[in-house]
């Protein structure tokens, strides 16, 4: 399945695009959108609707994974990057892609198996399951990877609910979980 | 000078266009654009875009007036509306339109002359200064009317602003601004 991950932003948006299946991810594209700081919001908005819409015919996804926003306590800046966020939306439902949405917590679940990551450990893990040595560029990029990454193993994750539900007692997954929990503390 | 005002929502975005100049404004069109609330968000948004292209081919404004978000209490309402708004502003760029902001209480003290009015007094002295018996429609209408007749005062206070400054003493001018005040609060 060919997702295409975004981490949304007026200045910066990563995007990456993850191929394959959970255990066998390849990333065929990592980049940074970037508009001109020194036009108007409006005009960057619209720069980054037609980025968007170039990255899709580009790098045909069947899906995008778009990050919800962190409710930040600076309202202003929350309200920039929601704006953002809305053109992406439209950008990608008008070039008929499907959309999923995830909070940043359910990102670093589904990565770290830890929801309060912190983004250097987000980046390593997510260049681990990768198979590449580091994400380069901007947080974003490495951001968006993890996104992409999300939707494949939340999609696997829903696959194995049942399965999951009867092992949900198992001494085994709770020990499994528990140690992915201290890792992830450990390496923070 | 032809203004689009634009109160924004993701599903009813008030728009009417103004004509003329203060003190002989003219009403040329007021609509609301909705989107249909069953489909997915992203699909409204794409929605939202193409109704605001629409619109801009059809009216031909010179410039659009739209009106900056309040801050709500609801911060998921408050992004949402923000999405909308990205949206319409990307729209109205890519149309080649200039674009004007305007907090909610600057709109309110451009057409009531006090920044704290209801929506009640703010329909009802919108319909007066254009001539028009009422408003139809939902708040949006009047409050993209009200945007539009805030666009048209203000240029022409900005083209006053040299006078002003030489009359501001004025006994004249501090009761008829007093007069304004009490009118708008008795009105509420």
């Amino acid at each position: 399945m060919r997702v295409l991950g975004v981490d949304p932003g007026l200045a910066r948006t990563g995007v990456a695009v993850v191929d394959g299946s959970p255990g066998h991810l390849v990333l065929i594209h990592a980049s940074c959108i970037e508009t001109v700081p020194q036009t108007n919001e409006a005009v960057r908005l619209a720069m980054l609707f037609d980025l968007v819409v170039d990255a899709c015919a580009t790098l045909h996804p069947e899906v995008a994974a778009v990050e919800e926003l962190f409710f930040s306590t600076n309202r202003r800046t929350a309200m920039r990057v929601s704006e953002a966020r809305g053109v992406i939306l439209c950008a990608l439902a008008r070039q008929g892609v499907a959309i999923a949405e995830y909070t940043p917590t359910q990102v670093k679940e589904a990565v770290c198996g830890y929801g309060a990551a912190r983004k250097p450990q987000v980046a390593r893990m997510v260049a681990n399951l990768l198979g590449v040595a580091d994400i380069a560029g901007p947080d974003d990029v490495a951001d968006a990877c993890a996104v992409a990454v999300c939707h494949h193993n939340r999609g696997r994750l829903g696959a194995l609910t049942g399965r999951a539900v009867q092992r949900e007692d198992s001494p085994l997954d709770r020990a499994v979980n528990s140690a992915r929990a201290a890792l992830a503390r450990a390496t923070r």
